[in-house]
């Protein structure tokens, strides 16, 4: 058996405990600062409030100040936090890591640097570990299609751990895999990151036809949606998920599995991104939007964000030509310069007329 | 102007006529048997009873028997029958048919020849003209995510129009092209029927997520859905769609675009073979399924049949390996043979371990 210690008490982070549980493992869950009333839940009614489930039996709540009793002798770490979070846990745990320990993140994001180059998540968190131990532990990541509940209650599962290391990634999917969480393993960590972290922005366009129908006053119509533009736009964003992993040298037919357009379907399915989308889609500003979901986490807005510092560089490069990814300059319209929805239909699926 | 005369007074061949009549063109709107009913309705009410729309403006209503008249100084006809009246069509509208004249077909399906060949409709609707005339006319199809409620509304919608001839598919786009129904033109007449066709089948199987729930007693539970699975068998679905398109020649990225993923989405949003699925997963048989949803076109059943004849072709002729597409071979195990519903999670994604 193993241990494993969980940081971040969030849906995510938490709904791993219920796999590894099943499997008999030692799971620490240990609540950042943000998470002290979940923890104080768990601690004494053994409950998690949000995914409002009973702990299962081998699971310990910490505190965060608890980490370094939470780390000890522990065998793998899993990273909870949000995309905002993983600097701060890069720095939390560095102190504690031990040489052959793993790391494997839920967290779904790109970060941009300032010279607007994207980097994958892990590897912003491994640029906050010390020197020392920063190669001494293979960092891994969870990708594809599952909301954190439906694990929690043992759901049919199936997602995707990358690790660079081969061997790491089988060792974690033999710790975590049930009957019911299916786990596949890539090398290709950089090629997952890229489709899972591309999929909240696509999924935020996605909920953008229901609010333009919204503020057509189309809405009320019974039984009438605006799922035909919603399926273009899905599809539109599944062709530019493949041609970012044609460019980074990922794998291109992640966007059509997995990690991809079963993810991007998950997110569809409803949910913070795609009620982002739909308040925008209705003519909300991005800053009224942020006010009405106030405290939620609007990781959508991030990678758009990120997007738009790395285009330019992409063109500039003449690795991507200015009219590629008509969709994602349409959402950095919207996200980044507060313009109104336009979505420049005729502009997308330019790949069907070459074929 | 041209003159556009739709045979299948249905959902979506009556849809058609909204862009067409927005564009100017004199449409003849001509009901099968089947549709006494809505050609009465339209003719004394200009309303048509199953799509709950008015008709447009330039559309004549025509009984059957009148298709002689219908069929004069033509320029176009659209196929608006389902899979089941190909043939039927066919034989009806080839005694009129005069040479350069277009046909263009809504119908999404796959026919089986005896010996487990796949036929796309156009070939087979072509199969039942006279032999004077199939070479003087040519032969298109519609694909993609396209509702014909929301078409009938002017919602945004984005289509694929194939044809073999290139200019046949220009020409027609060119008359149905409006500033909602966006159109794209290709060649892969063969790819883009195939997506079509499979997507129907793969919608089942995202139906039966919902039917597994209802069964197991989850669906109870507030907010904890099936979205998990029904995404993980989404995106299998995309993988074989792709599959079979690579081992019938047709174009690969269709099953990440428009007519793959996009009308998978579209399929999967609600609707009968959402449905389908749903009352298999929830442990009804393909007969007491049948009953319940009396009077609706099961088109999923169809291409699930028809691949359950191909399929072993394929393997006998060593294009396909006999472990390749798993979901469909459950899809087959539970429509063809009544087994009770398992899916092979753990043979889905053979693709991922090889990235």
């Amino acid at each position: 058996m193993a241990n494993v210690t969980i940081v971040g008490a969030g849906l995510m982070g938490t709904a791993t405990a219920y796999p590894l549980s099943d499997n008999g493992h030692n799971v620490r869950l240990v609540g950042t600062h943000l998470d002290r009333d979940i923890i104080k839940s768990c601690r004494e009614k053994r409950y998690h409030p949000r995914l409002r489930c009973e702990l299962p039996p081998t699971v310990q709540p910490y505190y965060v100040d608890e980490i370094a009793e939470a780390m000890r002798d522990t065998d793998i770490i899993v990273s909870g936090v949000n995309s905002l979070g993983v600097r701060w846990i890069g720095k939390t745990i560095g102190p504690y890591l031990q040489a052959g320990q793993l790391v494997i993140a839920v967290t779904k994001g790109l970060e941009v640097t300032t010279n607007g180059e994207l980097v994958i998540l892990p590897d912003v968190l491994a640029s906050e570990l010390p020197a020392g131990i920063r190669n001494q532990v293979e960092l891994a990541a969870i990708g594809g299609p599952c909301i954190a509940g439906e694990l929690a209650r043992r759901r049919q599962s199936c997602v995707v751990f990358g690790s660079r290391d081969r061997e790491a990634a089988e060792r974690l999917a033999a710790v975590f895999r049930t009957s019911c969480y299916h786990i596949w393993t890539t090398t290709d960590l950089l090629g997952l990151e890229y489709s899972v972290a591309l999929k909240n922005g696509y999924t935020l366009g996605v909920g953008l036809a229901a609010g333009l129908s919204e503020k057509a006053g189309d809405s009320d119509m019974a039984d009438v949606h605006t799922y035909n533009m919603a399926a273009a736009i899905f599809a539109q964003g599944c062709t530019e998920i493949e041609r970012m992993l044609q460019i980074v040298g990922g794998t291109p037919f992640f966007a059509y599995g997995l990690p991809g357009v079963g993810d991007l379907f998950v997110t569809s399915q409803g949910g913070r991104t795609v009620r982002l989308g739909r308040l925008l889609g209705a003519g909300h500003s991005l800053a009224e939007a942020r006010q009405i979901m106030a405290g939620e986490t609007l990781e959508a807005v991030e990678i758009i964000r990120a997007m738009s510092c790395a285009l330019p560089k992409l063109v500039e490069g003449g690795t991507l030509a200015p009219d590629e990814l008509p969709l994602m300059r349409a959402l950095i319209d919207i996200v980044v310069y507060n313009q109104p929805v336009r979505l420049p239909f005729d502009r997308f699926f330019k790949n069907i007329a070459r074929a």
